[in-house]
């Protein structure tokens, strides 16, 4: 399979040098690579969210891509680099959890240390591994370096815990999985649980301090301007909407946020 | 004509992986093409700033040149995806006005919709058809795909308002078109017009609640810093700028606002 | 050497149409430029902070790699577009500075006035030098065009002050050269002069208001979260930073702020 498309997910903001010295790093090692910013905007040391976006967009990459990605308050201590082969695709970063959903979806096969001068940058800093020791590791890969050169196969890694919603009674509880740019509600409601619930046409949604019935759309638009509603998102979980308004803002919900559905 | 370039104009934001997202469908279906942002950060749900930042910077690009634009408050409804063929381009997005300057600008040849399943991904959500329908499309045309087998060849498109400033008496009346990042306020004057209206030395403005004298400069620093000027800007309209400063909140002015000139 | 890639450096944000002209330019003469973004959050107008934010970046690019940098207050003055050539790299501008600090790192071999009419646009804005002077001017090179066909060689360039960090009795006094996007404050205290002044476990700092004795770490984490700490950074200059916590809010530090070390 390919390896020529390197993709890249941080929480370093853009207006630093350091995600063009990554790039720098890698085409200079591979001038043919492709990268693709996912994003850097991740929030500052939110893992759990680097695990969320970088797993809903690797979905969607060819097969064979390799993605890095750095959200890594723990630069410099003891937490391994690792290197995640799945069916699929190829995953680098430090081991605290920030790869492990995207893999986990698209089945493990092989998880390395990363212990190989030879694919890492000559001196290393201490604060900066996602130049250092992630982007020239992700280079030799796409140059076809292979993943049981990097460092002794380990078996377990670090995973954040992202559940399922689940059911108490009558009433469905789950959480708010994501916010995202334009307050759309991300919660952890699968479309083939709400199905199983037949609350299809209309869903009584507890979440912050307000409690709404809400009719379960299929666009934003079939409900007025500025007025709520629920839809199936573009990655098969229940959002709470604002027809051209901010969700999140109006109800002032955050990720992690408690949700509640009930019948009536 | 080469058909190599893909750029995309959105109001997504960069911190989601909804810009990955179409990057990746693209990649998947054409390795070779090459993506290039212009611009995530639209306002949210600003068709007319999508359209007016689109036609800016489709000037620029090659012949051949594949446009994508997701302005898309109305995304799930029955607004038709539209894939427009210029003299120059091809644009591809929504028919809700945010692809019509930049095309006409160019002299629009055919307009389709876009109805054939085989250019779309297998499952199509309801909110996201940047990713589901207008990505795939543009890279099945970057690979050679006819514009006329997409689907029905259609006549009429949605366009957006934008006036060329008027004369009333001896009152030259235009409007705010954009605010740039540098708080310049770019107006409906063209460059010609003010030719005719022989006030090249100075002009007096009236906008917002201010009335201002200001020298139509060549340069920022022709002025002191901090000091308001005119300028023809770089897409030949006249701008309302502060040498080193933010004009658009110096003065408080806004995209539609009204601006008169006058003689003296 | 290899001149496929080109950086570009500016102040323009990222949501007008600007940086895209920039690419549509190059792209129009080099289809095959591989283009990479250092950054367009420079500050407005803060031609130091671009000079800073280049140099660091340029040190990991390859040999040949061409550097635009556009933070061009006096545009459409009588500062010269210039093109260096280094040892290692091109860079092209405006002369006001912004290219000089990443240029002098490398070893300033050439320095040209770009008047050559050849290597622009045809019509030439007022304001937009970035589009109609330094970006073609950058895709001929790219192309293999000679540096000496740009303009007449110069000897002198404008140079934005970078003061090393230096020692009065027992006090020794650098400044602010840099706030990252973490709030992480870059100091001009180079790694090799800590080590020559015996500070290396512990280190007192004068910053803003506040005196702190810092521990002078190799990792973040080892600190408690939200405690402050000293740290060689990844551009081997020492950083004053809070594990997982914002350092220039906390202490209300600026780039400039004055910050001294003593030994007790």
């Amino acid at each position: 399979m390919s390896r020529s498309i390197i993709t890249l997910t941080t929480d370093f903001g853009l207006k630093d040098p350091y995600v063009a010295e990554m790039k720098a790093v890698i085409l200079s090692i591979n001038p043919d690579a492709a990268i693709v910013d996912i994003t850097h905007q991740i929030e500052k040391f939110n893992v759990r969210m680097g695990a969320y976006v970088l797993a809903s967009a690797a979905a969607y990459f060819p097969k064979g891509t390799i993605h890095v990605a750095v959200v890594d308050p723990g630069v410099g201590t003891k937490r391994w680099p690792i290197l995640i082969q799945t069916k699929k695709a190829f995953y680098i970063g430090p081991d605290n959890g920030v790869l492990a959903l995207a893999a986990k979806n698209q089945g493990i096969e092989h998880i390395y240390e990363i212990r190989n001068r030879k694919f890492m940058m000559p001196k290393i800093s201490n604060t900066f591994h996602g130049r250092d020791i992630f982007a020239p590791a992700a280079a030799h890969l796409s140059r076809g370096a292979q993943p049981a050169d990097y460092g002794p196969e380990i078996r377990k890694i670090v995973t954040p815990k992202f559940v399922d919603a689940g059911q108490r009674g009558d009433v469905f509880v789950g959480e708010v999985l994501h916010v995202d740019d334009f307050g759309n509600i991300v919660t952890n409601f699968r479309e083939e649980k709400l199905e199983a619930l037949c609350v299809r046409d209309a869903v009584n949604v507890e979440i912050g301090r307000v409690r709404l019935k809400l009719k379960l759309c299929k666009a934003y638009a079939e409900v007025e301007k500025h007025k709520p509603l629920a839809i199936i998102g573009s990655h098969d979980f229940l959002e709470i909407s604002i027809n051209q308004g901010n969700a999140s803002k109006t109800f002032n919900v955050k990720v992690g946020d408690k949700v509640k559905l009930c019948r009536s």
